[in-house]
């Protein structure tokens, strides 16, 4: 058994990344490379079939052989058939079979997820929710995803193709637009892209008007980062963009946390390094909001595999194919 | 086996009601008897202890053996000692070992639970949650309560002491005061207490100055049942206030369906009779709040066993006493 190793892909709209992991979660060898939203859906996939062939060398050296592939992909995804559904990220992938194309290419089962459930397989593997029986994860990035560990696994509710999809949680009936078209919803308030929009408003309505986050709003070269270490120079619109963000998570958490009776959170994604800007007044909101829990008992924890959490979630999936009963 | 008995009882605020039932969920008999909040623990206890009595002997008419004992009490319980820790309906229970107290002079298994979650056993059991794997439950009432049914069981969380507070959801973070001192709870929309209040309000802003609701508002003889009456009668205030109480219901709904994948409620409760006063406008909120559920999916159902929903849910805890492997 020891010889038996999988591949985690998490297949980005700028990189894919895959690894070659070990049956304990030991990633032996990773690697990145550029892709792009303008490569065809051809020669995303045979370029991706290249990394995994690469990968299963790699493995012949490690002395061991890959038996199977799991993939983390932005958007829906039917995983039950190994298709894309549709990826924000990967635009051209609609209704697409990937999963089945890899099987035919390289002869191994590959299994695919939502990424920020293999986020959360991830983390419940060999990650910060390693002994946490029951807990929310959140991905922040330019969206907000969501997964729930229920009784220690993935749920997946009545499998009806969305699970765990706290970004669109309503946090506030009248609050800002989401790209989903709908108003207050805990993404349009916690994501990069939400920062970025309050910065913006704030911008084009005439109070942000010199200093450095002006500049960069000025010169159009605003994000998340930027935003970020405005904030911590003490930028008031910056901190209040952060503000916002806290004051959703702390209720959208309250609320899951009453109706759920659980009290564990693991936040991940890259504007979850804001962390320092937003954890105060997601920790006075999370009290404010809850009427159940005591707050001092809530758990709320970053990350513990970064990046790595969706390669080794992914990669969690194809090590489960064989050791799950009804499979 | 078919000769064994439970006895399931609801343990309400003004009534005692106890029911013998078989192991296919039948009733055989049933008993209601007046309780009062002025009654001391100890006078409660033995006319509880009486009533059981009663159906034992009635159990061995049918030729049968009560094996255990079921209760349903409104407000927080602990579970696994059997303890009554605060009930809004019998205050001087608070802290109470009501459940070793029956067992001691029963000589029988007591297993004691929230009433709303005897609810959602109950129709789980035998009502309309059947065939349903994964649901919310909702009771209606002067509060709202509520639990969830996943997997086919109850979820009980990471056993915090709260479960399924759906009640206490917030819907509208600048929305009215509840009795939980938060803003903006599901169940100060949505409850008995939230309809009288919102005609409390408008009338004594002078909104309301004519009209039966008026009469009954003048008369201090307003109660839930006469804001239906009202509203069907075609009152612009009584109607107004099952509409928020459906505009709540449909958010709420629709944030639990997103993040838990499913797509089933049922509801109960003394204030679920006035159905088709909230029906429409929680249907129309729960379509424009639901970014992933498409609507005509949802399944939106009413109690199918009414009252007898805590019996029998209370009398479902005590033969699982017998069939759970860890007890």
């Amino acid at each position: 058994m020891d010889n038996e190793m999988v591949i985690g892909v998490d297949l980005g709209g700028t990189h894919m990344r895959t690894a070659l992991v070990d049956g304990t979660g030991s990633i032996l060898r990773r690697q990145k490379t550029a892709t792009s939203i303008s490569l065809g859906v051809r020669q995303t996939t045979q370029r991706l079939i290249a990394e995994c062939r690469a990968e299963m060398d790699a493995a012949e050296e490690f002395g061991g052989t890959v038996i199977g592939i799991g993939l983390g992909v932005a958007g829906k995804v039917d995983h039950k058939r190994g298709w894309v559904v549709f990826s924000p990220n990967l635009p051209a992938m609609r209704d697409y079979p990937l999963g089945p194309e890899l099987e035919n290419s390289l002869g191994l089962p590959v299994l695919l997820e939502n990424d920020t459930n293999v986020f959360g397989i991830g983390e419940n593997w060999v990650g910060a929710g390693r002994e946490i029986h029951n807990w929310v994860g959140l991905t922040l990035g330019t969206g907000v995803g969501g997964c729930l560990i229920l009784d220690g696994k993935l749920w997946n509710g009545d499998n009806l193709g969305f699970v765990g999809e706290i970004g669109h949680m309503i946090v506030h009936p009248e609050g800002p637009r989401c790209t989903c078209g709908l108003n207050g919803c805990l993404e349009a308030h916690a994501s990069g892209r939400a920062l970025l929009e309050f910065v913006n408003d704030a911008a084009s309505r005439g109070w942000l008007t010199s200093g450095p986050l002006y500049e960069l709003w000025n010169d159009g070269k605003l994000n998340a980062q930027g935003i970020y270490r405005c904030s911590l120079a003490g930028d008031p619109t910056a901190q209040k963009a952060f503000a916002r963000m806290g004051w959703a998570l702390g209720l959208a958490l309250a609320n899951l946390f009453t109706v759920l009776g659980i009290r564990s959170v693991i936040l991940g994604g890259g504007v979850s390094a804001g962390w320092d800007q937003f954890i105060e007044p997601l920790g006075r909101s999370l009290a404010e909001h809850s009427s159940m829990l005591v707050v001092e008992d809530a758990v709320i924890q970053r990350s513990a595999l970064g990046d790595d959490a969706a390669l080794l979630g992914a990669a969690r999936l194809a090590l489960q194919y064989y050791s799950l009963p009804s499979l």
